[in-house]
């Protein structure tokens, strides 16, 4: 069995950091992990740098990484893709040439308002004109659908109401939803019960999940979403992604982590453990901050483990 | 289903703390841990305060417990134990009117040789003569099996080489072995080969499961093992338990992560997991260093998310 890694760090990860990175220190950053056998990169987001600084020149990011392939500099597998909110963003994002975006909504009400300013339905009307766009310019797109487990400001959310969402968002053709718990309050019981609901309704290859590990259950949820044949993984390396103590978006499941267990279970990645130890190492230096993983805190050597 | 959580934070944790704790401050610590519906709590070590400062003291913690229970300061369903590792330790620990201990051995003799300082038939010979005299004196005998997934000085560890070593224990007559993951590098694929292959071999009501979270894997070893029906699961408060970079025992599962997971599963603990964010907070002060557990760090109300 082979799975799918999504490296969320360069975009989740370092917008819910307090420190915005420079341009040229996210660069370097990008191409570290270009070189771990990681496949999907996201680099950045197309959104206001007045509301998110952290995002700030990801048209930079974006046009570095299309150069770095194009130069042969990056393996040909690797792809790099960056958020997209809105068609303002959408014609920013066409300017440099991206291959790549990705779309994000809620599944809640609140979440949607208080993160993304719209209501569902607002939003999958924005979708509707991004996805145009897209497909006028043969951009593939990526499906993010947040607080699939539980809303910061409304607590469980039914999953009855967030299977119409995925389904929706496949019919305006991403390629893929990645099913998100934002706020990192799901067990594997819901998981199974979620994937339970889900199977039959939509095609588990076109299903990613996208776990946060704020109370600890990431890797349980991981394991769960496995059992029911879920082929990609977002994460974070580091478990970079933001003050635990915010509301929304905080405690990433750790790339290195995820990758150690994956690896653990005979389950290929492709993905070198040890160079994203490397990275973690250097990035914790470039935020001046530790990083939640667990992996490469051990004093262990790592071969004599997995 | 029940399951039951054993703490073993003031023991497992404080020995592996780089910070002495007085007495004092361990009992408070008891204490606090004896109303949170815990229901098993193991108090300390009869070792040698020479070689392990940090459980000095542990028959005053073991006779103030005691006398707790018989004024009826704590409820008659709170069990305490404590570790003992010969006839020397067994023989304080009989003064103190315990009325049960544990008894610790290793599955790989490297680990027992480095940790117990003798070798796996050696300290077999030891369980016997510890044995007897809690026979004699109708004490109850837990069983700790260490590195039964992987030692910090061979590697992987031969499942087949643990099981007889489980069974000798049984047939010892504690009434139950506690399966350690000593330095954390399980994944669930191991657990359930190991659980399977230990499947009519010995009766799962006997054995419980010890593990570390080293590597972030702790909870999903926990999920695989609920699926073999196993119902007994030790842990330690805020992850207490060590400096990460140490060679063997390190990072332990915290037990506001476990019951949130067992909770947030329907499966009931009893244990109330806002008074375990509170003694966290508490015994972090008294250590002067923040614990690695998840829960209790996010700002989100639980009775919401739970």
């Amino acid at each position: 069995m082979k799975v799918k890694v999504v490296e969320v760090g360069a975009r989740d990860g370092l917008q819910n950091e307090d420190t915005p990175l420079d341009i040229k220190t996210r660069w370097q950053f990008i191409q570290k992990l270009s070189n771990t056998g990681l496949q999907h990169i996201e680099v950045g987001a197309f959104v206001s740098p007045k509301w998110v600084p952290q995002m700030a020149g990801s048209d930079k990011l974006v046009k570095k990484a299309l150069k770095a392939k194009a130069d042969h500099k990056v393996k040909d597998s690797v792809k790099y893709s960056a958020l997209v909110p809105n068609v303002r963003g959408m014609e920013d994002a066409l300017k440099t040439g991206i291959k790549e975006i990705a779309i994000f909504g809620a599944s809640s009400e609140s979440f949607s308002k208080k993160n993304i300013n719209c209501s569902i339905a607002e939003s999958f009307d924005r979708f509707e004109k991004v996805m145009k766009l897209a497909k006028k310019n043969k951009i593939r797109v990526r499906g993010y659908l947040s607080t699939a487990f539980g809303c910061p400001y409304e607590g469980k959310v039914k999953r009855q109401k967030v299977y119409p969402l995925i389904q929706k968002m496949l019919e305006l053709g991403v390629y893929e939803v990645s099913i998100g718990d934002t706020i990192g309050v799901a067990t594997p019981k819901q998981v199974n019960a979620f994937l339970e609901g889900l199977q039959g309704k939509v095609d588990f290859k076109k299903v990613a999940m996208h776990f946060h590990d704020t109370r600890g259950t990431a890797l349980a949820n991981v394991y769960a979403s496995l059992n029911y044949g879920i082929k990609t993984y977002d994460s974070s390396i580091g478990g970079l992604g933001g003050c635990p103590y915010a509301l929304g978006a905080s405690g990433n499941l750790a790339t290195e982590d995820l990758i150690y267990m994956l690896e653990g279970m005979g389950i290929k990645t492709g993905v070198d453990i040890q160079s994203l130890i490397e990275i973690k190492r250097w990035i914790e230096k470039k935020l001046d901050r530790s990083l939640p993983s667990h992996v490469g805190r051990s004093g262990l050597p790592l071969k004599d483990t997995i």
